[in-house]
């Protein structure tokens, strides 16, 4: 099934339930009032959800309404934990490289997360304001997935329960900030401003074979400015599936229910596929031509993400953002 | 007014008006059910929050229970922004200075923040579960206030009147995971454990004039195993106070209604004071002894913290924890 949140007068707005071609919709304030509700009882409210989902895949619901991925908030429009890995660690040695540094080995086998803000989550259409040009603000395309509680110890054979649903994501980086605020050593702050999320949340059923191994295996279609930017697989290069994310996540503590988890920014060792943010392309550049080209983003500049099933069905609609003037 | 919450079938509890002496509370459902709810619409729900405590203090509520701290959950149970100081800077420069690093000058006026795990805080009399003794299990004595939405762009002058609550913190740290991770760069997490807090939270008026320029001047009073640890005062010696460190985290975001900002580790230049973490008291061991002599802390230990008022009155109530196998 696909989930979404529409606006409505409180910050958690309403639950609803999103046909498979994401053109219709229908609350389900009955069953749970909001996103987080479901997440918190997730194992008695989901087989409710996947009966009001059936019925309207056949239409056989009555009070539907068109699905406005406009007036869709973030699928969670605030989190109680929203940790982003950086699983496809190819992405990780460019970057070193470019800039003459070795990378530890050990960033092969133990995944590299940082915690970001979740109080204030983008929905797929809003506005994304920054203070300054200055700051280099760059998008990173990701795929993230929603757990239910996951008790402290948990090992990768027990974690691929836990993903309750999938979504893509524009984790969203001020790349000017980062240097001088990783210098400091406490890691991101500053640098990482408010982050979006696809118009819905779709269990992983809904990927199909496209799901396995937790981890999606479709490209993520970027495009910036309405021009092909990139479109890596995201399960290809993915070092570090879901499952093992979740087992590092959970070492000394729980993550409880509607933890947000992302992959880091999609990056492929096929370089002809793209990438999923500017400050790769400028890694490559560096590397081939010398000098980075590619700018990062000014006021008014767009950025779509998306992914399509092989049908070229979209699957969590776009996210789809302007960068303005904070 | 103090505010607590707890515990009930839900995860967020039940908040409840608590009297000045942490004797009675009385169940406010009726205005706001849970301690997020009061938050998110401050304004409106603060005076009628405030009628009840009066009432409360008079005798005047007929409902009113017995106020029992162990079945106090944190005054937020789950919160969608922790963020955590480094405010006491010669507790940074301390430690630097003992393993011989030279202390950037900036970090006397560039805070370092970081943000912590908020989706499982502990309550005041919770055990504290960690995997292995090894991992070097340490506390941290530390204020915390909480605000309500604090738009991007927020200048210190601007910031005092979002500072809604004020509590204490015990920002529980592993200290011999934290090496490791944060040469990798992207800060805490597995060193991070859940977070515990004091049974009550208070308005900054109930502080008396203890509460001025955005700090608690007040000791923080720190047992170990019923041992006095340390005592530092909490409006000494911090470089940041709570507004300047408002100002800090909203330069690039909006802190939403519910953040939690701590001031780390409380820590005075004047060393007969104790400290308020055992890895400063190890760090002044190796600097006057050569090595360090006093253990982090083995299963079993039990921390208590608190804070008190001219008169002798717990303000907070305690935050009294014991340290056990996960």
């Amino acid at each position: 099934m696909k989930l979404a949140t529409v606006k409505n007068a409180n910050r958690d707005g309403q639950l609803v339930v999103v046909n498979r071609d994401l053109t219709k919709a229908v609350a389900v304030a009955q069953i749970a009032a909001t996103m987080q509700a479901a997440l918190d009882d997730w194992a008695s409210i989901a087989p409710k959800l996947a009966e009001v989902a059936a019925a309207l895949e056949k239409g056989a619901v009555k009070d539907s309404f068109a699905f406005d991925p406009s007036n869709a908030m973030a699928p969670l429009p605030r989190a109680y934990h929203w940790v982003d890995g950086s699983a496809y660690v190819n992405h990780v040695e460019l970057v070193r490289k470019a800039r003459g540094a070795q990378m530890p080995e050990s960033f092969w086998t133990d995944p590299l997360v940082y915690q970001g803000g979740s109080d204030d989550f983008l929905g797929a259409r809003q506005d994304v304001p920054v203070p300054s040009e200055d700051f280099g603000i760059d998008l990173e395309g990701e795929v993230a997935v929603i757990t239910d509680d996951v008790p402290i110890g948990t090992k990768r054979a027990a974690a691929f329960e836990h993903i309750k649903l999938v979504m893509l994501v524009n984790d969203w980086s001020l790349r000017n900030l980062i240097p001088n605020e990783l210098a400091k050593g406490f890691g991101f702050y500053q640098s990482k401003p408010a982050t979006a999320f696809s118009p819905v949340a779709v269990t992983p059923d809904e990927l199909g074979t496209a799901w396995s191994e937790a981890k999606v295996h479709l490209p993520l279609v970027v495009h910036v400015n309405g021009q092909p930017f990139g479109k890596p697989n995201a399960g290809v290069d993915m070092t570090f599936d879901f499952a093992k994310l979740i087992e590092h996540i959970t070492v000394t503590r729980n993550a409880r229910a509607g933890t947000v988890l992302g992959s880091g920014t999609i990056s492929n060792y096929d370089r002809s596929l793209g990438s999923a943010c500017i400050a790769e392309r400028r890694t490559l550049e560096q590397i081939e031509q010398g000098k980075p080209v590619t700018s990062f983003l000014k006021f008014g500049d767009t950025v779509r993400i998306e992914m399509f099933d092989a049908q070229g069905r979209s699957l969590f609609g776009a996210i789809e953002q302007k960068v303005v003037r904070a």
